[in-house]
C-alpha cells in the first residue's frame, strides 16, 4: 500500500509537469461531449487532438505519450479504429485510457470491448455499473461477483459495489481503475484511494465522466497509471467543489467548473481530501 | 377542444413526473447541437443517451419510453438507423419525436422522411417552412396548400402559414405538432395552443429547436403527445423569457437559458402565457 | 499594395452587409468545435448549416455564396464529400474557405489536400506550421523553403516563418491567406496586413481557429477574399481583446468572446489595430 503523503507528492509533481510541458493526449471519443473533453484537457494544461480513422488513431499514438478511447457514440469505422489504436498504444508501450461507456447498448460495443482485453488499458474509468460489467465481460470476477448484467449510461450502483471489480481489473491490467460516484474510488489493485468533493451538479451536465477520461490521459503522459488516476480524479473533485460554491444551476456550473480546472494549482489538487486503504 | 385549465394542469403534472422519475429519452441527433440537446434534457429533469448505429437505436427504444430523431447532420449509416429506430418505436407503441430539419438538402433526407411516414411520429417539431414541407411530402395538404417547396434550415414563414399543415400532420399521426416561431403553435389536430414568450436571442444561438425536440421526447416519456408538446414548448418559452431578462448577448444568454430550464417549476411552466383555440 | 484606410473602409462595409443580410455559409467541419463554428457564425450576423454527405455539400454551395471546409475530424465519406464540395464551389465561382487542420495526421488528409489544389480556395486559414505544410504539399515553395515537414494541430512556428508560404499560396489561389499567431498575418499575395489584439486565453479553449474559419466564410459571402480575410481576423482579435479585459479563465472567456463577437460594430472591427506592408 502506498502512503498518502507519497501519493500527494506524486500528484502535485504530475500536475506541475503537465503545466510545464503542455502534453498532447489524442482522443477517439463521443460526439456528445467531445468539445468538453478537449476544453478540459486544455484547461488542466494539456493539449488535444480528436480523430476517427484507424491510421489517424495510430498517428496520435505515435505523436504523444497517451491516448483516450471513449466508446460513447460508435461509428461503423470504429470497428477498425478502436482496436487499431489500442493495439498501437499497447505495442508501443504507451499509456491509454478506456471509458467503456454504454456497455450493453448494441452488439458492436460488446464485441470491441472483448477485443480490447489483451491490450490492457493503463487506466479504466467508469461508473460502478460499467466497471462491474467490464470486469464481468473480461471474466475477472469470481462466480459470486459475476452479475452478468450489462448496463447503459445510467449510474445505479454505488462505488463500493464495484470495489472488487475495480481491484480485479487493475490487477489484470497492471494499471489503475477509477470508479466515479458520489465518492470516487481509485485503485491499482493494491492501494485504494477514495477521493472526496465534487458536486451533485456534475450529474446535471453531460460529460463530466468523459472529460475526466481525457484529463486522465493528459496526466498519464506525465505520470504512472495510479498517480495519473488519483491526480485527474482529485483535480475534478476540487474543481467541482469550488464551482458548486458559486454556481447553483448546471450551465453556469459547467463554465465555472472548467475555469476552476484551469485555476487549480498542483498543491491544491494534491490537498483535495482523500482517504487511503489497502485493496 | 381541450380547456386551457385542463391543459395547464396536465402540463404541471408532466413536469413534476419528469423531475421525480428522471426518465431517459434516447436520441439520434445532429453533431452540431448534440451537447445542447443532452444538457437541455438533463436540465429539465430527464436523462440522455445518443447513438448512431441501427441496433443501438433499437436498444434505446427498448431502454426508455421515448426517442428523438433529428435529421440535422446525416451520416451514411442513417439510411439504416433512422428507419430502424422509428419502426422499433412504432412497433413497440413507444413515443418518438421527429425534427425534419434541413428537409430539401440532398437526397437522403427526403428519402428517409418518405420512409418514416408509416411510423407516425408522436410529436413533430419544426419551423413553419419545415412543417409545410413535411406535410407536402407526405401528401397531407389540399392542392391549394401543397406549395412543393422544400426548404433548408432557414425560417422564412410565420407559424400561421403552417397552421393548416400542422393540423393535417397531427390528424394523420394521431399525435401532436409543434411549429416554432415568434409565437409557437402546438396542435393535436383538434385544439390549437399558441405559446408566448421566448426571446429573439434564441435565434442567435444554434440548437434551440434541436434541443427543444430532445426535451419534447423527455416529456413524451411521461405524458400524452399533446401535453408533452405544450409542456416542452411552454418550458422553453419561459426559460427564454427569463434568460432574456438578464442576458443581452448570445453566449451568456445560452448559459442562462439552460440554467432557467433547470430552475423552472411545474407550476411556473404551466403558468407561461398561452391561448387556446379550435383547430 | 492597398492603403490602410481603404482596407478599413472595406472591412466596415463588409461587417455592415453581413449584419444586414444574415448570409448563410455552409460548413463541412470537425465535430470537436462544430457548435462553436455555428455559434460564431450566428454571433457575427451570419447563419449556419453543417452537413457530411457529398450531395448535401453541393446543396450548401448552391444555397449560399460561400462554404467552409475544415479537415479536423475526417469521416470515411469525406473522401467524396470534401472534393465534391470544393469542386462545386470552384465551378460555380463561389467562395470557399479551407482550414487544413491536422495536415500530416494519417493518409486521407494528405490525399484530400492534394486533390483540392486545382479548386483554389478563396481563403486559406491555418497556423504557421499548417500554412507552410500546405504550401509545401502544393509545391509552391522554393527549394530552400520547402521544409517537407507535415505537422499536426500544434502551433510551433511564428507567423513570420510562414510569410513566404502565405504569399506563395495567395498568389497561386488568387485569393487570401490568414496565418493565425500571436499577431495574425493576412495577405492577398501583394499586400500583407498584420492584425493585432486577441488574448493568450484563445489558445486555452478549443476552436478559435476553426470558428474563425467559419466566420471568414460568412464574410466571404459579402466581400472579396482579402477584405473578408481582414474583416474576420480583425473581428476575432477585437473580441479576444475585449473578452480578456473581463474574463480570466478559459470557459468564461469563451462565453464573453462570443458575446463580444455579437456586440462589435463594423466601425469598431475596422478600427482594430493593424499594420500594412508590401508582400
Amino acid at each position: 500500500m502506498i502512503e498518502k503523503n507519497q501519493i500527494k507528492a506524486a500528484v502535485a509533481a504530475a500536475a506541475h509537469k503537465v503545466r510545464e510541458t503542455n502534453p498532447m493526449a489524442g482522443s477517439i471519443t463521443n460526439t456528445v461531449t467531445i468539445d468538453f473533453v478537449a476544453n478540459a484537457q486544455l484547461a488542466v494544461g494539456g493539449s488535444a487532438a480528436m480523430v476517427y480513422l484507424p491510421d489517424e488513431g495510430e498517428a496520435l499514438v505515435a505523436a504523444g505519450n497517451a491516448v483516450y478511447l471513449n466508446m460513447g457514440t460508435l461509428f461503423p469505422i470504429y470497428e477498425q479504429t478502436i482496436p487499431a489504436t489500442a493495439k498501437a498504444a499497447h505495442d508501443a508501450g504507451k499509456a491509454w485510457v478506456l471509458d467503456p461507456v454504454g456497455l450493453g447498448i448494441g452488439s458492436l460495443r460488446t464485441k470491441l470491448l472483448e477485443e480490447l482485453k489483451p491490450y490492457k488499458p493503463t487506466i479504466v474509468r467508469g461508473n460502478a455499473s460499467e466497471i462491474i460489467a467490464l470486469a464481468s465481460l473480461w471474466d475477472l470476477l469470481g462466480a459470486e461477483d459475476a452479475l452478468d448484467r450489462p448496463r447503459g449510461v445510467d449510474t445505479t450502483d454505488g462505488v463500493d459495489a464495484a470495489r472488487e471489480a475495480a481491484v480485479a481489473l487493475a490487477r489484470y491490467t497492471g494499471g489503475a481503475v477509477v470508479v466515479s460516484g458520489e465518492v470516487d474510488l481509485v485503485t491499482d489493485g493494491t492501494t485504494v484511494v477514495r477521493s472526496h468533493g465534487g458536486s451533485e451538479l456534475m450529474s446535471k451536465i453531460t460529460g463530466c465522466g468523459c472529460s475526466q477520461g481525457g484529463v486522465l490521459a493528459v496526466y498519464a503522459t506525465c505520470a504512472d497509471a495510479f498517480t495519473a488516476a488519483v491526480a485527474g480524479t482529485s483535480h475534478y473533485n476540487l474543481a467541482g467543489t469550488r464551482a458548486a460554491a458559486v454556481a447553483t444551476a448546471p450551465a453556469s456550473f459547467k463554465v465555472t467548473f472548467i475555469d476552476e480546472l484551469y485555476r487549480a494549482t498542483g498543491e491544491e489538487i494534491a490537498a483535495n481530501p482523500m482517504s487511503v486503504e489497502e485493496a
